[in-house]
This record gives C-alpha cells, sequence and structure tokens, in this order.
C-alpha cells in the first residue's frame, strides 16, 4: 500500500466496526490512517485489520499503523471518533493528545448533544463535526469487521475556530466529504448538523431500540405487522420533536427510511450488539437528550418516552 | 368435606389457578362444587385439587367432583369460568351444557369486551356476569395451585332475563357475592360492571404486558425508576381511557393499586406464564378492546398502543 504524504494524516480513535471500515477504506485510497486500538491492538498489529464487505469484496490492511497510547500516534488532521458516545468524556484527553494544531475532529456517532457533551472538555483550538453514518457494519472479531450495506457519511460543522465563518465551515465540511468520497464512499455535506442528527435519529430510535426490546433484527422487525405499526409511529414522533426544535426535515424522509430497511439485508443495529456485550446502551443520545429538548420546545413524544422508559430498565437489568 | 344440599350447586369451567383456587374455597365452605378440566383431569381425579396459600394453608380437596365433559356434570346453577378469554367461543356450548335453567354464568377473566363476545352464543335464557379477580395466583403443576397474596372478587351484572330489573339485578350480584363471601372470601357487587372492568385494566395494562415485555415480575418492575415511570404512564392512560368511555374511577385509584403492588408478594403476572407456555396472549381483550373503545371516544392511549403493538410481535414470534 502505498502512501501519500500531501494528503492529510488521518487518525482513527477506537477501532470497531465503523472505525476500523472507513479507516481501512481511506488506507486503501492512500491516505495516511493510523488506528487508536485497546483490547484489539494485539490481533491487529499481528494480522491486520479485515473487512468482510457484500459491496467492496474481502479488504485485508496489513500492516496496520496500530496503537495502544495515543501518545505514541503522530499529529493527525483529521481524527474520526467511532466509539460509543458512553465513552466520550474519557476520549478527550486521547483526541487532543493526537491532534495536530488546528485538528478536525469528527465524531461518526448517533444521538443528540454528543459534540455539546464533548465540546468543554477539548482545546479551543481544535474544529469538532459531527458525522452520520448510515451503515450496516458490526464486528465479527477482532480486527475483523462485518460491512453488509451502505456506507454513506452526512458531515456537518459543530464548533471550533471557524465558528463565525460560514464560508470557511462550509469549505471544511466539504473537505471531509471530500476525503470520504476518495475513498469511494458516498458523503454529503450537511448545512446544519443538528438537522442531520435529528435526520439520523429517525431510522436510530425505532430500529436500535426495537431491536433490545423485542430481541430482532429488522428482517422479522419489517416483517410484522405491529413492529410496522410501532416503528412507523417512532419514526413519525422523530420528525414532529425535530420540527419542534427547529428542523423540519425532507418531506417524506421516515418513509425513505423505512423503504431503504426494507430493502436491507437483515441486520442487528449497534444497540443490540451492546446489549448482548452488555455494555451500556447509548440511551442518553439516543432517546434521553431528544426527549428533553422536544419537551423543551413544548413537545411530547410519548411512544418515544415509553421506549426510552422499558429500555433503561434493560440497561439497568442488564449491567 | 360435608355437601350442603340446600346451597347453589357451582361448577367450574376450566380449572385452572383461578378455577381451581375458588373451587376450592367454595367447596371447604360446604357448596357443592363441579369440575370440568381437560389436560389435568386424571391428576386431579386420583389426588385430588392442591392449594398451597400464603393466606389459608395448605387446603386439598380430595376426592374432586371432577369431569371431563361437560355433558357428565350435574346442571349448575352458577358457573364460574377462569379459563383465558382467548378460548371463550369454543366454551360456549360446555357452558349451556353444564348450566341449570336460569343460571348464572360468571366470567372470572380480565380485559374488555369478554362478556359481548360470549353473550351471543349463550342461550338467552341463562345470566351473565363478570368477576374481576385480585388475586396473585398461579398453577405450579397438575392440580397444584399457589396462591401468593390478595383474593378479592369484584362482580358486576352484564346481561340475562334480569336486564331490565335492576333490583333484581342488584339481588343476583349480591348473592354471588354473598357466595365468595361465605368462603371467606372478600367480594363486592359492583353497580356498573364495564367500570369495574375498567378498573381492573389499570392493573393488568401495566403489569401483564410489561412482566412479558421486560421478562420482569412485579419486584424488579417496581423496583427501577425507569419502569415505575413507564407504569405510572400507562395506568394514567387506562384511568383516562376509562374517563373518556364514561367511567370516572374513584380518585386515587391508580396510585392505591401501585401502592398495593408495592406491598405485594413478587410476582408474575398471569400474561407472563401464558408467554412462557408459549399460549395466545389475551391482547385482545387487555389491549386491543380498550384501545378501541378509547379512540371510538375520540382518546388516543399512545404508551398502551406502543406497548400492545410490542407484544403483539412477540405473541405472533412465540405462537
Amino acid at each position: 500500500m502505498t502512501v501519500s504524504t500531501n494528503r492529510p494524516r488521518i487518525g482513527i480513535i477506537g477501532t470497531g466496526a465503523i472505525g476500523g471500515f472507513y479507516g481501512v477504506m481511506l488506507a486503501r485510497a492512500g491516505f495516511d490512517v493510523h488506528f487508536l486500538l485497546r483490547s484489539e491492538f494485539r490481533a491487529v498489529a499481528d494480522d491486520g485489520l479485515h473487512i468482510d464487505s457484500a459491496v467492496h469484496g474481502q479488504l485485508h490492511l496489513n500492516p496496520v499503523q496500530a496503537y495502544v497510547s495515543a501518545e505514541d500516534m503522530p499529529p493527525c488532521d483529521w481524527l474520526l471518533v467511532g466509539t460509543k458516545t458512553t465513552a466520550n468524556a474519557d476520549l478527550a484527553p486521547l483526541i487532543a493528545r493526537a491532534a495536530a494544531p488546528g485538528a478536525k475532529v469528527l465524531l461518526l456517532q448517533n444521538g443528540l448533544e454528543v459534540e455539546e457533551a464533548l465540546r468543554p472538555l477539548l482545546p479551543d483550538s481544535l474544529h469538532l463535526l459531527g458525522g452520520l453514518c448510515f451503515i450496516c457494519v458490526h464486528r465479527r472479531g477482532p480486527g475483523v469487521v462485518v460491512h453488509q450495506a451502505l456506507g454513506a457519511v452526512n458531515i456537518g460543522y459543530h464548533s471550533g475556530p471557524l465558528h463565525n465563518d460560514e464560508s470557511a465551515r462550509q469549505a471544511l465540511v466539504e473537505e471531509g466529504a471530500a476525503l470520504f468520497r476518495q475513498a469511494g464512499i458516498e458523503s454529503h455535506a450537511m448545512a446544519n448538523l443538528q438537522q442531520a442528527r435529528w435526520q439520523k435519529l429517525v431510522w436510530n430510535v425505532p430500529y436500535n431500540g426495537l431491536s433490545v426490546l423485542l430481541r430482532a433484527s429488522t428482517t422479522p422487525l419489517m416483517g410484522d405487522a405491529s413492529s410496522r405499526e410501532l416503528i412507523q409511529t417512532l419514526m413519525a414522533e422523530v420528525v414532529r420533536g425535530a420540527q419542534a426544535c427547529g428542523h423540519v426535515l425532507p418531506a417524506g424522509y421516515a418513509e425513505h427510511l423505512f423503504n431503504i430497511t426494507e430493502k436491507m439485508p437483515d441486520y442487528w443495529p449497534s444497540m443490540y450488539h451492546d446489549f448482548v456485550h452488555q455494555r451500556p446502551l447509548e440511551l442518553d443520545a439516543v432517546y434521553a437528550c431528544p426527549l428533553a429538548a422536544a419537551r423543551e420546545a413544548g413537545c411530547e413524544l410519548p411512544t418515544i418516552r415509553a421506549l426510552y422508559q422499558a429500555l433503561g430498565f434493560i440497561d439497568a437489568s442488564n449491567a
């Protein structure tokens, strides 16, 4: 694999399914990519990263520029964060350590207010962006990621030195989207990150939660009349919550995601994997924050709240 | 055991936990009680009925006047029906066969519209009543019922020859309540059966459904902040649905049942037992009918609907 040194250096913080997939795709496109790992370091250092992709075939990155400590990483221009939102506070020092001056930190995470929670913990000189991944991936084992379908990343600017320079912000978001496109990945610059996050919630709120609540993947959830109605109700409430918070989603957006899911291969959302591995569920980012934001705007979302409460019980029992 | 022949003859249709418990209590009080059984006939004919009661101690009725066919039963003045509502259509011929002229049929079942569904299938000469059981019982094995707590039966008149004679109807309901009281069981005559059914739903809607959805009995459900909120929301929606349908429940009724449940021994509601034994869940009577009645009255109950839809998925997967 050749490394083009005039390209930005990319650091992957948290090499799970998301970080592993996008990192390998970027490295494959010639970017200089450095991977921070924890439990999987030994496996990846020994045998590299494997992507078993239904779209791109079998990809194998070996050797991998892998690290167990952010202190050993070279300064990175872009940092892609693919960890769970439940660990963000712990990540801030690692991110600051691995960042080049003026680096761009891109949170590839779901939910609301993930940037707001991380921002006060980061140096002011860093740009913070959010990326919403429309992708079906999961970890099969140490260093092995299965990519079933899709892959697009929608990017928006959150905060940093360009906060008041609209056109420079847009250029920076475009630069991020261009990175992904150069790696063969669909990517769109989003003018409004909060709206992009609400849009992604239209998918995550129903499917993540119901996969845990009903121990079911997308195919059975889409194959039963009761769960279909429940999914549609949950989607409609997210759209209503977004609207109450000032984000009018594109017309027919919920139907669009519903139809995409119908055509997807059978998929277990990430929250189900968290549940099975007894990790904390991302309930704050995906449920509590949107519910609080909507309530603040005078909008109750009773079906989402019921799902959140049921998941709260499951999460506590599962700990 | 002595049998007093000048007392009404009682038939138990469906000798599960409910039918078994009340039948043995009535037989123990000297009533002439006849039990219709199916799969458990052999065990009960051989070794009688056992009640392991935390309130009344160990009760053993042996021999039992047990039957596999309603044709073999003597004509009964009162018929207590303790089967699942999901089987009511099949029961009508058995009830008609076992009934003495002018007999009283008492449905000891939860949910709405269970009498409405059965009524057209019964002879006009029979009285139909509903009984709401506030009791913690379950079957431990063939002919063995565990009684953990409570026991009260609230009775109301539904339909029959006395439909237009208010005071005669009241007298008949009182006669039913007196039967139970003579057996040491708290029993109240309810002026309005529909209201009594809505009141019972304040308990059944949250606890039956959540026990299946969250695979949890009452103690953990009452011990977690999220599920407590969910229970209270569900209870409040039942109260609201009842009110929309013209039934103003007693003030503080939901709080009363919530507090009772907090003091109860740990209990798995009957719907959980149905789920575990892969029997159909009583979703029509406990969820669909109340939702439809409230919607008809212009009242949406979104949390109950979400629970119903989630249970619909589980019920279909469990079949």
